[in-house]
């Protein structure tokens, strides 16, 4: 039965341009109603936190209504539906077209019910904001200090009360009270001089950016908790190991972003030195502490905001000038002094923590450095992000470039085990895509698993056929890969801390390292993957994707995420209309069967 | 006012010979009657655990009554204390004098309530069983093996799963679950040829004998759980570096008695293999393992004996034959096997829990090889320990030369603390000297502090000149003098783990190892000190001890433990006669003042 309303906000035909729009930009909507007595069809929509603005649309032929629409002044979302009237002789019907109830955009549906409303979400951004085009090119590799290598056999300048893993093989293990609280932090003993003598190793996997977890001077072994924004480690090496780490990993062509962790501090700080273990006179020893306004205080010293509640990781108040200035605005700042130093970007840790003008500023400061870019850590659709009652604006122009993409590696997972259907792939994906502007769309860091997640390898239950489809689906989605180290040797791990176990050198899985080699190698040597732009689709029981240039510059991947053999049936394929429909005919690839947990790839 | 009824065991005139006798010796007894109308006085007299006898006593001149006494064919303990009837017109009246309620012999008390009964104990051993001579003369040091020293900055062959101490100056931590259970094992890394390479130290500081902490392969870092009697941990080193670390002691005049654990093994061992790390069928794998009869299993696997509940414990039936084979009785056992290869003597762990027969076993075995000596762990006076319901008979002969003496520990601590009187101390040393054998009292490993134990110094509430006076008395009372490890060096320490602190090497307490240096330097250069009797004695608040060899071959030691001056008095002398007051008269020192915690020594 033909559908008597049709909207689809991925078709041209219904919402031109596609997806996000930069300020200023008109945008034409169109919207096919079969209804008789049609008496009128309004755009609703309405800017974030505004009313509704009501545009009535033009019954340009039979049964369809046109509006454009211009974007108020302010960048930032919008929310659509549609509202049609239908006058009958006694009475008048109202109807509405709404956005499906997963949200993703595409089509919607039809309804008398003012209560079922969802919205079609519009992105508004101030300007495309691109991240360089090193880091659109790159393959990342993520590096948990700690766990990766040690140059020598002995732990340099330890701990004090810490503890080292007796062996590289040890599982990792919190030593904990039974509240969580840490009580002794263990190390393996990965350094900065270590990654410099795996750089050849890197390069050789394919790699062309490391994202470092912290690597300021911090009591834990993730260092999350800052003691020292100035001082690199001493367990991790000093100023002049980062420098000649970043200085040959430049000589080989990688480049190396930090992670800037500014929602927090330790307590075990300059800043905060609760226990008087630095010469400074930290808030928690004096309301006469320059760092005292920098925290809140419920009772001093002992009831402070701590992140999550965890009274070792004191919250910073972000709105404090004076830590502005150390961070990013003042002489000298944090992000100065290390961009100076040879950093070629900063991932952001928990930006949802820090105020949009926290990251406008720590972006501007990094705009007076050629070539860098800043991510962030968000776990969803950032261009909707509502963190803490505020609506985040992160991706419209002027803050982050892209943001760690979590969302596809659901997807990926999800996918690979059953728990979505390659059409629900498709509509998850083309909603990130609609949504995000097409340059942070490609600047998102996508993972397949991070220090804050299980191992792929362990997602998939340990299944390797299914851990290769994982490895090039990574590489043919858009966005820069960044590949958790260790996922290429075969670690298993669930939560955290089992998924940081060590980099188990020599005990390599040759055949998992051969899979993210191929697939690196791929994305490396094939310019759709890294800037063409993405058309998933689904095909019964196969996903694909194309990754499109120009004219004949594009490539196709499919792949069959089940355990039997599956045959491409076009007839299947959704959306029903789309250039990979050209494509898939030009392929002539109908009846071709594609293996079980195998791809077809061209 | 005089007393009516006298007897002092410790008095010659009371008893003769003194302490504990031989078998087949005669025992004079007399007691002083100052009594009308008596009409009999007895010496009621038992062998532990078999009827009463009563042995009439004569009335040899005016209210002396006297009797000899031979102990039954059997060695053992023997009880006894003394009845007195009188006869008067109408009625008969029937007292007692009994031991002391501190049974520690002496003076006892003379009562007419029978149910008041505190018996004297009268020890007789089967052989004078003297302990040879190089281990009589020697200091003694003792080693937590894993604290020691590391010779080299690794840890070498560390165990799966544990970790290792960031800094040798950490403190020690048991990284357990609420219910106690150890998760993970920690270790610093001292090992064999660490000690080797300490030889010299401890040469120069005196030493002549070393006690380790067990060396065999177990998990812990303790090694009381043992794997494999028949192997050097890994972690520690291998039958080529202990070899070494013997011969090179040998060299400097240095014999090593090792730790033998033969009440429980490791349930993580080639015996139970409850984890199935060894290659052995272990009794908890399968009944039919050769290993299953050496353990109690109420359910197998799961339900079995283990040393205090510790189900990482369990405990070996000592009678099982092919147990004592593996230990002692047979071929190439562990005793031989170790013995042969230079073990100068054995310390048993837990002896309590040995039977008799099988310490009878091990000393045979022993007794193969010259030299060598046999002492056991037993906390409380090891002649009339009764452990399982069973007496046992530790130091009569063929078994045990000498036990780990903690009540000299206890009596040092609790007189420099002030919680006992120096008259206490007088009886309770005094006690334990009656009971023991005197060759027995010579063997005893005397210490101040174990890795059992708080430290000294932490004992001492880290008095300095407290701890002086402690060295001074462990060298001074008779018995071997052991030193824990880092005692020397200043370590303070708490209950397990504190007191195992890793040797502070370059951080020593120099001040702290002068008092061990000099008072060691007497007691090797000293041969009362070594040999001599022991006569305890007090003056008001001095407590004095006299080494007595023959003749004008004595040392005297009177130590303030008072942080006010003293003064002698010998008025206020306890007791009243002895050599001690010839000596003292001698020394003319009525009226010598003692300054606080300081001694007097000639």
């Amino acid at each position: 039965m033909a559908k008597v309303v049709v909207f689809d906000s991925w078709n041209e035909r219904y919402k031109r341009p596609f997806g996000a729009v930069k300020q200023g930009a008109t945008v034409d909507f169109r919207i096919d109603v079969a209804l008789p007595y049609v008496s009128k069809v309004e755009l609703k929509i309405h800017k974030d936190g505004m009313g509704e603005q009501s545009l009535e649309m033009k019954h340009t032929e039979n049964g369809v209504y046109e509006v454009e629409f211009q974007p108020y002044a302010e960048t930032g979302l919008y929310f659509y539906y549609f509202k049609i009237q239908q006058n009958f002789d006694t009475q008048t019907r109202t109807t509405y077209y709404f956005n499906n109830r997963d949200l993703h955009g595409g089509e919607g549906f039809f309804t008398e019910n003012y209560h079922d409303m969802c919205t079609y979400q519009l992105t508004c951004f101030e300007y495309a904001d691109q991240a360089p085009e090193w880091y659109r090119d790159a393959v990342f590799y993520h590096i948990f200090v700690d766990r990766f290598y040690n140059a020598d056999d002995m732990v340099r300048e330890p701990k004090p009360d810490s503890f080292i893993y007796a062996r590289k093989e040890d599982t990792p293990y919190y030593i904990k009270n039974d509240k969580g609280e840490i009580l002794r932090w263990e190390f393996y003993g990965g350094n900065l001089e270590g990654i410099t003598q795996k750089l050849t190793y890197l390069k050789e996997l394919g790699i062309s950016g490391l994202y470092l977890s912290p690597i300021f001077e911090a009591k834990s072994n993730h260092k999350y908790d800052t003691s020292d924004y100035k001082k690199i480690d001493p367990m991790f090496g000093d100023e002049s190991i980062l420098t000649e780490l970043i200085q040959k990993a430049g000589e080989l062509g990688m480049r190396i972003i930090l992670d800037g962790v500014f929602n927090h501090v330790g307590e075990d700080s300059l800043y905060f030195n609760r226990y008087g273990h630095f010469d400074s006179l930290g808030a928690y020893q004096s309301v006469d502490s320059p760092y005292y306004h920098w925290f809140t205080f419920q009772h001093f010293p002992e009831k402070y905001d701590a992140w999550w509640g965890v009274s070792n990781l004191p919250v910073v108040n972000k709105e404090s000038k004076s830590f502005q200035e150390m961070i990013y605005a003042g002489k000298d700042s944090v992000i100065d002094y290390w961009t100076e130093r040879g950093a070629a970007g900063w991932r952001l840790d928990v930006a949802d923590e820090l105020p949009d003008a926290f990251i406008a500023g720590i972006r501007q400061t990094l705009m007076k450095y050629p070539d860098r870019v800043l991510i962030g850590e968000v776990w969803e659709d950032a261009t909707n992000k509502i963190a803490y009652d505020q609506r985040r604006h992160y991706l419209e122009g002027g803050m982050l470039q892209g943001v760690m993409n979590y969302p596809f590696r659901q997807v990926i997972i999800d996918l690979l085990n059953g728990q979505i259907t390659t059409k629900q792939a498709t509509l998850k994906t083309m909603g990130i895509k609609e949504n995000y502007p097409t340059e942070a769309l490609a600047a998102n860091l996508n993972n397949i698993g991070t220090h804050d997640t299980a191992r792929i390898l362990t997602m998939l239950h340990e299944d390797k056929a299914k851990l290769r489809l994982a490895i090039y689906m990574l590489m043919v989605l858009p966005g820069v890969p960044c590949i958790y180290y260790g996922d290429e040797a075969g670690l298993t791990g669930g939560a955290d801390p089992d998924n940081r176990k060590f980099y188990p050198w020599g005990r390599e899985d040759e055949e998992i390292s051969g899979f993210f080699r191929e697939a690196i190698q791929l994305r490396n040597t094939t310019e759709a993957l890294r800037k063409g732009d993405y058309y998933p689709f689904s095909l019964n029981n196969l996903f694909g994707v194309i990754r499109y240039m120009t004219g004949d510059s594009w490539h196709m991947f499919i792949v069959n995420p089940t355990n039997e053999a599956q045959k491409v049936d076009l007839a299947t394929c959704y959306p029903e209309s789309g250039r990979w429909q050209d494509i898939l005919k030009f392929l002539n690839i109908q009846g071709k069967t594609i293996a079980p947990h195998d791809f077809f790839y061209v």
